[in-house]
Protein backbone atom coordinates (compact mmCIF):
# COMPACT_ATOMS: atom_id res chain seq x y z
CA UNK A 1 0.00 0.00 0.00
CA UNK A 2 2.97 2.80 0.10
CA UNK A 3 4.34 4.43 -2.29
CA UNK A 4 6.90 6.74 -2.74
CA UNK A 5 5.00 9.75 -2.15
CA UNK A 6 5.28 9.26 1.36
CA UNK A 7 7.02 12.06 3.17
CA UNK A 8 8.80 14.19 0.58
CA UNK A 9 12.88 14.23 -0.54
CA UNK A 10 14.08 17.70 0.67
CA UNK A 11 14.09 19.25 4.50
CA UNK A 12 15.26 22.32 6.39
CA UNK A 13 16.19 22.71 9.55
CA UNK A 14 17.18 26.47 10.13
CA UNK A 15 18.24 26.36 13.83
CA UNK A 16 21.49 23.76 14.59
CA UNK A 17 23.40 24.29 17.72
CA UNK A 18 25.38 21.63 19.56
CA UNK A 19 25.03 21.65 23.52
CA UNK A 20 27.65 21.33 26.09
CA UNK A 21 27.46 17.47 26.55
CA UNK A 22 28.52 18.27 30.08
CA UNK A 23 29.62 16.65 32.99
CA UNK A 24 26.53 14.87 34.15
CA UNK A 25 24.82 11.13 33.34
CA UNK A 26 23.02 12.51 30.32
CA UNK A 27 25.11 14.19 27.85
CA UNK A 28 23.75 17.11 26.08
CA UNK A 29 23.18 16.87 22.23
CA UNK A 30 21.12 16.81 19.23
CA UNK A 31 19.88 14.06 17.27
CA UNK A 32 18.48 14.33 13.94
CA UNK A 33 15.46 11.39 13.15
CA UNK A 34 14.92 10.44 10.11
CA UNK A 35 11.84 7.91 9.35
CA UNK A 36 11.68 6.05 5.97
CA UNK A 37 8.13 4.82 5.67
CA UNK A 38 8.55 3.86 1.98
CA UNK A 39 9.49 0.18 0.88
CA UNK A 40 12.85 1.20 -0.72
CA UNK A 41 16.04 2.18 0.98
CA UNK A 42 16.62 6.16 0.81
CA UNK A 43 20.18 7.55 0.27
CA UNK A 44 20.71 10.10 2.53
CA UNK A 45 22.94 13.58 1.85
CA UNK A 46 23.11 16.18 4.48
CA UNK A 47 23.90 19.84 3.91
CA UNK A 48 25.75 21.54 6.58
CA UNK A 49 25.45 25.85 6.31
CA UNK A 50 27.20 28.09 8.73
CA UNK A 51 27.16 31.57 9.19
CA UNK A 52 30.59 32.44 7.70
CA UNK A 53 32.56 29.57 5.53
CA UNK A 54 31.25 27.48 2.76
CA UNK A 55 28.26 24.69 3.01
CA UNK A 56 29.45 21.09 3.19
CA UNK A 57 27.80 18.40 1.41
CA UNK A 58 28.02 15.03 3.72
CA UNK A 59 27.18 11.52 2.56
CA UNK A 60 24.77 10.44 5.75
CA UNK A 61 24.46 6.53 4.69
CA UNK A 62 21.02 5.08 4.24
CA UNK A 63 17.90 5.05 6.07
CA UNK A 64 16.76 1.75 4.95
CA UNK A 65 12.96 0.92 4.03
CA UNK A 66 10.62 1.25 6.82
CA UNK A 67 12.79 1.83 9.34
CA UNK A 68 13.72 4.95 11.37
CA UNK A 69 17.35 5.87 11.95
CA UNK A 70 19.16 8.67 14.67
CA UNK A 71 22.00 10.16 13.36
CA UNK A 72 23.61 12.69 16.92
CA UNK A 73 25.10 15.71 15.17
CA UNK A 74 27.42 15.93 18.23
CA UNK A 75 29.27 13.05 16.32
CA UNK A 76 31.39 12.53 13.02
CA UNK A 77 29.04 12.08 10.15
CA UNK A 78 31.08 10.82 6.65
CA UNK A 79 34.31 11.51 8.77
CA UNK A 80 32.80 15.18 9.44
CA UNK A 81 32.40 17.00 12.78
CA UNK A 82 29.82 19.88 12.81
CA UNK A 83 31.84 22.36 15.42
CA UNK A 84 29.98 24.12 17.90
CA UNK A 85 28.13 27.51 17.25
CA UNK A 86 25.33 28.24 14.86
CA UNK A 87 24.60 25.84 11.36
CA UNK A 88 21.59 24.88 9.65
CA UNK A 89 21.07 21.28 8.12
CA UNK A 90 19.32 20.11 4.29
CA UNK A 91 18.24 16.64 4.55
CA UNK A 92 17.60 14.94 1.07
CA UNK A 93 16.65 11.72 0.27
CA UNK A 94 16.50 9.36 -2.76
CA UNK A 95 12.67 8.75 -1.97
CA UNK A 96 10.35 10.70 0.74
CA UNK A 97 11.21 10.91 4.58
CA UNK A 98 10.39 12.77 7.46
CA UNK A 99 12.64 14.45 9.63
CA UNK A 100 12.75 15.80 13.27
CA UNK A 101 15.58 17.63 15.14
CA UNK A 102 15.79 17.22 19.01
CA UNK A 103 18.24 19.12 21.71
CA UNK A 104 18.82 18.05 25.11
CA UNK A 105 20.62 21.02 26.65
CA UNK A 106 22.33 19.94 30.30
CA UNK A 107 23.90 23.16 30.71
CA UNK A 108 22.06 24.12 34.00
CA UNK A 109 21.05 21.21 36.28
CA UNK A 110 17.99 20.21 34.54
CA UNK A 111 17.72 18.77 30.86
CA UNK A 112 15.97 21.43 28.72
CA UNK A 113 14.67 20.03 25.39
CA UNK A 114 13.99 22.05 21.96
CA UNK A 115 12.52 20.27 18.98
CA UNK A 116 10.75 20.81 15.62
CA UNK A 117 9.94 18.74 12.48
CA UNK A 118 11.71 20.27 9.59
CA UNK A 119 10.54 21.95 6.69
CA UNK B 1 -20.56 22.94 8.16
CA UNK B 2 -17.94 20.51 8.38
CA UNK B 3 -16.92 18.34 5.88
CA UNK B 4 -14.57 15.18 5.79
CA UNK B 5 -11.98 17.99 4.27
CA UNK B 6 -10.97 18.86 7.71
CA UNK B 7 -7.28 17.57 8.88
CA UNK B 8 -5.59 14.72 6.61
CA UNK B 9 -5.72 11.10 6.49
CA UNK B 10 -1.55 10.01 6.83
CA UNK B 11 0.26 11.69 10.01
CA UNK B 12 3.95 11.05 10.95
CA UNK B 13 5.72 11.19 13.94
CA UNK B 14 10.06 10.59 13.24
CA UNK B 15 10.71 10.74 17.05
CA UNK B 16 9.64 8.39 19.56
CA UNK B 17 10.84 7.78 22.60
CA UNK B 18 8.91 6.47 25.65
CA UNK B 19 10.21 8.29 28.74
CA UNK B 20 11.13 6.64 32.09
CA UNK B 21 8.48 6.63 34.40
CA UNK B 22 10.80 7.91 37.63
CA UNK B 23 9.22 7.95 41.03
CA UNK B 24 7.74 11.02 41.24
CA UNK B 25 3.90 11.78 41.73
CA UNK B 26 4.65 13.11 37.23
CA UNK B 27 5.10 9.88 35.26
CA UNK B 28 6.77 10.49 32.52
CA UNK B 29 5.03 9.87 29.68
CA UNK B 30 4.25 9.92 26.28
CA UNK B 31 1.00 11.14 24.66
CA UNK B 32 -0.15 11.01 20.76
CA UNK B 33 -3.22 13.07 20.38
CA UNK B 34 -5.94 13.03 17.90
CA UNK B 35 -8.57 15.40 17.07
CA UNK B 36 -11.28 14.29 14.88
CA UNK B 37 -13.09 17.35 13.62
CA UNK B 38 -14.96 15.88 10.81
CA UNK B 39 -18.82 14.55 11.39
CA UNK B 40 -18.10 10.97 10.91
CA UNK B 41 -15.91 8.30 13.59
CA UNK B 42 -11.87 7.87 12.56
CA UNK B 43 -10.83 4.46 12.84
CA UNK B 44 -7.44 4.97 13.36
CA UNK B 45 -4.78 2.31 12.02
CA UNK B 46 -1.23 2.85 13.89
CA UNK B 47 2.66 1.63 12.35
CA UNK B 48 5.40 1.35 14.62
CA UNK B 49 9.17 1.96 12.87
CA UNK B 50 11.89 0.65 14.35
CA UNK B 51 15.90 1.17 14.06
CA UNK B 52 16.35 -2.85 13.64
CA UNK B 53 13.53 -5.04 13.20
CA UNK B 54 10.33 -4.90 11.76
CA UNK B 55 6.78 -2.37 11.37
CA UNK B 56 3.99 -3.25 13.43
CA UNK B 57 0.67 -2.53 12.34
CA UNK B 58 -1.61 -1.93 15.16
CA UNK B 59 -5.59 -1.31 15.50
CA UNK B 60 -6.01 1.69 17.81
CA UNK B 61 -9.73 1.81 17.52
CA UNK B 62 -11.87 5.04 17.09
CA UNK B 63 -11.49 8.74 17.65
CA UNK B 64 -15.39 9.76 17.75
CA UNK B 65 -16.76 12.16 15.58
CA UNK B 66 -16.28 15.69 16.94
CA UNK B 67 -14.21 14.17 19.97
CA UNK B 68 -10.49 14.67 20.79
CA UNK B 69 -8.32 11.45 22.14
CA UNK B 70 -5.02 10.93 23.90
CA UNK B 71 -3.15 7.63 23.31
CA UNK B 72 -0.68 6.94 25.77
CA UNK B 73 2.31 5.29 23.80
CA UNK B 74 3.75 4.36 27.23
CA UNK B 75 0.27 1.83 27.51
CA UNK B 76 -0.69 -1.05 25.43
CA UNK B 77 -2.28 -0.84 21.78
CA UNK B 78 -3.99 -3.12 20.16
CA UNK B 79 -1.76 -5.83 22.62
CA UNK B 80 1.11 -4.25 21.93
CA UNK B 81 4.22 -2.67 24.25
CA UNK B 82 5.89 -0.38 22.14
CA UNK B 83 9.36 -1.14 23.76
CA UNK B 84 11.61 1.96 25.04
CA UNK B 85 14.05 2.82 22.53
CA UNK B 86 13.91 5.07 19.23
CA UNK B 87 10.81 4.52 17.38
CA UNK B 88 8.25 6.57 14.26
CA UNK B 89 4.68 6.52 13.96
CA UNK B 90 2.66 6.72 10.83
CA UNK B 91 -1.32 7.25 12.01
CA UNK B 92 -3.89 6.92 9.88
CA UNK B 93 -7.64 7.55 10.13
CA UNK B 94 -10.33 6.75 7.57
CA UNK B 95 -11.41 10.28 7.39
CA UNK B 96 -9.40 13.22 8.46
CA UNK B 97 -7.33 14.01 11.70
CA UNK B 98 -5.32 16.38 13.17
CA UNK B 99 -2.24 14.95 15.53
CA UNK B 100 0.20 16.24 18.10
CA UNK B 101 2.90 13.84 20.00
CA UNK B 102 4.11 15.31 23.97
CA UNK B 103 6.70 13.96 25.57
CA UNK B 104 7.33 14.69 29.56
CA UNK B 105 10.66 14.22 30.82
CA UNK B 106 11.27 13.44 34.43
CA UNK B 107 14.51 11.84 34.45
CA UNK B 108 15.79 14.88 36.19
CA UNK B 109 14.04 16.99 39.55
CA UNK B 110 12.22 18.93 37.08
CA UNK B 111 10.11 17.61 33.73
CA UNK B 112 11.13 18.87 30.46
CA UNK B 113 8.52 18.79 27.68
CA UNK B 114 9.09 18.23 24.02
CA UNK B 115 6.33 18.21 21.03
CA UNK B 116 5.62 18.68 17.55
CA UNK B 117 2.25 18.74 15.53
CA UNK B 118 2.49 15.60 13.10
CA UNK B 119 3.90 15.68 9.41
CA UNK C 1 0.64 44.96 -1.02
CA UNK C 2 -1.18 43.01 1.96
CA UNK C 3 -3.94 40.58 0.68
CA UNK C 4 -7.00 38.55 2.40
CA UNK C 5 -4.34 35.53 1.46
CA UNK C 6 -1.92 36.06 4.24
CA UNK C 7 -2.56 33.50 6.92
CA UNK C 8 -5.34 30.85 6.61
CA UNK C 9 -8.86 30.90 7.92
CA UNK C 10 -9.26 27.41 9.53
CA UNK C 11 -6.45 26.34 12.24
CA UNK C 12 -6.02 23.26 14.53
CA UNK C 13 -4.88 22.32 17.66
CA UNK C 14 -5.17 18.62 19.43
CA UNK C 15 -3.26 18.97 22.41
CA UNK C 16 -4.77 21.62 25.09
CA UNK C 17 -4.27 20.76 28.90
CA UNK C 18 -4.69 23.92 31.06
CA UNK C 19 -2.03 23.40 33.82
CA UNK C 20 -2.67 24.37 37.27
CA UNK C 21 -1.66 27.64 38.33
CA UNK C 22 0.68 26.88 41.05
CA UNK C 23 1.29 29.41 43.96
CA UNK C 24 4.29 31.23 42.90
CA UNK C 25 4.58 34.61 41.07
CA UNK C 26 4.43 32.97 37.24
CA UNK C 27 1.50 31.32 37.02
CA UNK C 28 1.08 28.33 35.14
CA UNK C 29 -0.95 29.29 31.72
CA UNK C 30 -1.85 28.23 28.30
CA UNK C 31 -2.23 31.36 25.52
CA UNK C 32 -3.52 30.89 22.12
CA UNK C 33 -1.81 33.77 20.29
CA UNK C 34 -3.65 34.94 16.77
CA UNK C 35 -2.10 37.13 14.23
CA UNK C 36 -3.90 39.00 11.61
CA UNK C 37 -1.61 39.98 8.99
CA UNK C 38 -3.94 41.59 6.98
CA UNK C 39 -5.54 44.78 6.32
CA UNK C 40 -9.39 44.10 7.52
CA UNK C 41 -10.87 42.65 11.02
CA UNK C 42 -10.82 39.45 11.74
CA UNK C 43 -13.92 37.80 13.72
CA UNK C 44 -13.05 34.84 15.85
CA UNK C 45 -14.72 31.62 16.15
CA UNK C 46 -13.67 29.12 18.70
CA UNK C 47 -14.43 25.39 18.74
CA UNK C 48 -13.50 23.58 21.82
CA UNK C 49 -13.53 19.80 21.64
CA UNK C 50 -13.60 17.10 24.66
CA UNK C 51 -12.82 13.61 24.91
CA UNK C 52 -16.58 12.77 25.85
CA UNK C 53 -19.15 15.60 25.31
CA UNK C 54 -20.21 17.94 22.63
CA UNK C 55 -18.20 20.49 21.13
CA UNK C 56 -18.75 24.10 22.36
CA UNK C 57 -18.69 27.07 19.85
CA UNK C 58 -17.52 30.50 21.59
CA UNK C 59 -17.24 34.26 19.57
CA UNK C 60 -13.61 35.16 20.40
CA UNK C 61 -14.18 38.73 19.64
CA UNK C 62 -11.98 39.99 16.61
CA UNK C 63 -8.48 40.20 15.73
CA UNK C 64 -7.69 43.98 14.26
CA UNK C 65 -6.08 44.14 10.95
CA UNK C 66 -2.52 44.22 11.63
CA UNK C 67 -2.72 43.01 15.06
CA UNK C 68 -1.40 40.41 17.14
CA UNK C 69 -3.69 39.20 20.76
CA UNK C 70 -3.35 36.65 23.06
CA UNK C 71 -6.24 35.01 24.38
CA UNK C 72 -6.04 32.85 27.73
CA UNK C 73 -7.34 29.70 27.79
CA UNK C 74 -7.37 29.61 31.39
CA UNK C 75 -9.69 32.73 31.86
CA UNK C 76 -13.39 32.68 30.58
CA UNK C 77 -14.16 33.12 26.59
CA UNK C 78 -17.45 34.28 25.41
CA UNK C 79 -18.86 33.59 29.29
CA UNK C 80 -17.27 29.96 28.99
CA UNK C 81 -14.13 28.50 30.66
CA UNK C 82 -12.65 25.57 29.41
CA UNK C 83 -12.21 23.08 32.26
CA UNK C 84 -8.86 21.04 33.55
CA UNK C 85 -8.39 17.97 31.09
CA UNK C 86 -7.47 17.04 27.67
CA UNK C 87 -9.45 19.53 25.38
CA UNK C 88 -8.96 20.69 21.30
CA UNK C 89 -9.58 23.75 19.42
CA UNK C 90 -10.42 25.04 16.00
CA UNK C 91 -9.84 28.37 15.22
CA UNK C 92 -11.49 30.16 12.62
CA UNK C 93 -11.13 33.81 11.32
CA UNK C 94 -13.34 35.93 8.84
CA UNK C 95 -9.55 36.61 7.18
CA UNK C 96 -6.56 34.78 6.97
CA UNK C 97 -4.71 34.37 10.63
CA UNK C 98 -1.61 32.50 12.04
CA UNK C 99 -2.14 30.63 15.36
CA UNK C 100 0.73 29.55 17.82
CA UNK C 101 -0.55 28.09 20.72
CA UNK C 102 2.14 28.09 24.11
CA UNK C 103 1.73 26.50 27.57
CA UNK C 104 3.60 27.19 30.56
CA UNK C 105 3.90 24.50 33.26
CA UNK C 106 4.65 25.32 36.29
CA UNK C 107 3.71 22.05 38.67
CA UNK C 108 7.40 21.57 39.34
CA UNK C 109 10.03 24.21 40.75
CA UNK C 110 10.93 25.23 37.03
CA UNK C 111 8.99 26.03 34.46
CA UNK C 112 8.56 24.31 31.60
CA UNK C 113 7.72 25.20 28.18
CA UNK C 114 5.21 23.21 25.47
CA UNK C 115 4.45 25.01 21.85
CA UNK C 116 3.47 24.64 18.51
CA UNK C 117 2.31 26.24 15.65
CA UNK C 118 -1.22 25.28 14.50
CA UNK C 119 -1.84 23.08 12.10
CA UNK D 1 21.28 21.89 -8.39
CA UNK D 2 20.07 24.78 -6.48
CA UNK D 3 16.78 27.12 -7.47
CA UNK D 4 15.05 29.77 -6.34
CA UNK D 5 12.13 27.68 -5.12
CA UNK D 6 13.92 26.05 -2.07
CA UNK D 7 12.27 27.74 0.82
CA UNK D 8 9.61 30.28 0.66
CA UNK D 9 9.32 34.40 0.70
CA UNK D 10 7.20 35.21 3.51
CA UNK D 11 6.99 33.57 7.11
CA UNK D 12 4.93 34.21 10.25
CA UNK D 13 5.64 34.01 13.60
CA UNK D 14 2.45 35.03 16.11
CA UNK D 15 3.98 34.36 19.44
CA UNK D 16 7.07 36.82 20.15
CA UNK D 17 7.78 37.87 23.72
CA UNK D 18 11.17 39.00 24.54
CA UNK D 19 12.27 37.05 27.86
CA UNK D 20 14.00 38.72 30.83
CA UNK D 21 17.75 38.41 30.15
CA UNK D 22 17.70 37.69 33.77
CA UNK D 23 21.89 37.96 36.22
CA UNK D 24 23.51 34.64 35.18
CA UNK D 25 25.93 33.95 33.39
CA UNK D 26 23.51 32.30 30.31
CA UNK D 27 21.17 35.52 28.97
CA UNK D 28 17.24 35.13 28.55
CA UNK D 29 17.15 36.17 24.81
CA UNK D 30 15.29 35.32 21.65
CA UNK D 31 16.76 34.14 18.00
CA UNK D 32 15.18 34.64 14.81
CA UNK D 33 17.13 31.87 12.55
CA UNK D 34 17.07 32.69 8.71
CA UNK D 35 18.31 30.00 6.65
CA UNK D 36 19.26 30.73 2.72
CA UNK D 37 19.79 27.56 0.99
CA UNK D 38 19.88 29.61 -2.64
CA UNK D 39 23.24 30.89 -4.48
CA UNK D 40 21.37 34.15 -4.60
CA UNK D 41 21.56 36.61 -1.78
CA UNK D 42 18.26 37.24 0.16
CA UNK D 43 17.31 40.69 1.07
CA UNK D 44 15.53 40.55 4.87
CA UNK D 45 12.36 42.39 5.69
CA UNK D 46 10.68 42.25 8.85
CA UNK D 47 7.46 43.35 9.90
CA UNK D 48 6.69 43.63 13.52
CA UNK D 49 3.12 43.57 14.79
CA UNK D 50 2.10 44.56 18.36
CA UNK D 51 -1.47 44.28 20.21
CA UNK D 52 -1.95 48.22 20.38
CA UNK D 53 -0.15 50.08 18.12
CA UNK D 54 0.82 50.44 14.20
CA UNK D 55 3.44 48.01 12.96
CA UNK D 56 6.89 48.92 11.91
CA UNK D 57 8.57 47.67 8.72
CA UNK D 58 12.77 47.19 9.02
CA UNK D 59 15.42 46.22 6.91
CA UNK D 60 17.03 43.68 8.38
CA UNK D 61 19.81 43.55 5.93
CA UNK D 62 20.46 40.49 4.11
CA UNK D 63 21.24 36.62 4.67
CA UNK D 64 24.23 35.94 2.35
CA UNK D 65 23.84 32.77 -0.47
CA UNK D 66 24.30 29.51 1.35
CA UNK D 67 24.27 30.68 4.93
CA UNK D 68 22.33 30.66 7.91
CA UNK D 69 22.23 34.31 10.30
CA UNK D 70 20.87 34.60 13.08
CA UNK D 71 19.41 37.54 14.20
CA UNK D 72 18.72 38.84 18.39
CA UNK D 73 15.47 40.21 18.70
CA UNK D 74 16.12 41.56 21.79
CA UNK D 75 19.10 43.97 20.37
CA UNK D 76 17.90 46.72 17.49
CA UNK D 77 17.13 45.53 14.18
CA UNK D 78 17.46 48.64 11.30
CA UNK D 79 17.82 50.86 15.16
CA UNK D 80 14.47 49.57 16.57
CA UNK D 81 14.28 47.89 19.80
CA UNK D 82 11.15 45.56 19.91
CA UNK D 83 10.10 46.07 23.27
CA UNK D 84 9.03 43.97 25.81
CA UNK D 85 5.06 42.51 25.50
CA UNK D 86 3.42 40.28 23.17
CA UNK D 87 4.89 40.97 19.26
CA UNK D 88 4.62 39.13 16.02
CA UNK D 89 6.53 38.86 12.93
CA UNK D 90 6.79 38.18 9.80
CA UNK D 91 9.87 37.68 7.50
CA UNK D 92 10.60 38.28 4.00
CA UNK D 93 13.26 37.08 1.48
CA UNK D 94 13.71 38.59 -1.81
CA UNK D 95 14.62 34.62 -2.65
CA UNK D 96 13.29 31.61 -0.58
CA UNK D 97 14.17 30.75 2.78
CA UNK D 98 13.56 29.16 6.10
CA UNK D 99 12.90 30.72 9.30
CA UNK D 100 12.75 29.73 13.35
CA UNK D 101 12.40 31.14 16.30
CA UNK D 102 13.70 30.43 19.81
CA UNK D 103 13.70 31.66 23.08
CA UNK D 104 15.75 30.97 25.57
CA UNK D 105 14.11 31.77 29.26
CA UNK D 106 15.93 32.01 32.34
CA UNK D 107 13.00 33.70 34.24
CA UNK D 108 13.66 30.62 37.01
CA UNK D 109 16.56 28.77 38.07
CA UNK D 110 16.71 26.73 34.99
CA UNK D 111 16.28 27.61 31.09
CA UNK D 112 13.08 27.14 29.76
CA UNK D 113 13.56 26.25 25.70
CA UNK D 114 10.57 27.44 23.06
CA UNK D 115 10.67 26.84 19.60
CA UNK D 116 8.49 26.70 16.48
CA UNK D 117 9.68 26.82 13.20
CA UNK D 118 7.39 29.20 11.03
CA UNK D 119 4.46 29.31 9.12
Amino acid sequence: MNTLELGKKVWFFPDGDIPDPGDGEMKGHESLVILNPNNQDAQITMTVYFTDRDAVVLNAGIVTAEKVRCIRTNEPIDEFQIPFGQYALKVEGTVGIITQIGRMDVAQPNLAYYTTMGY
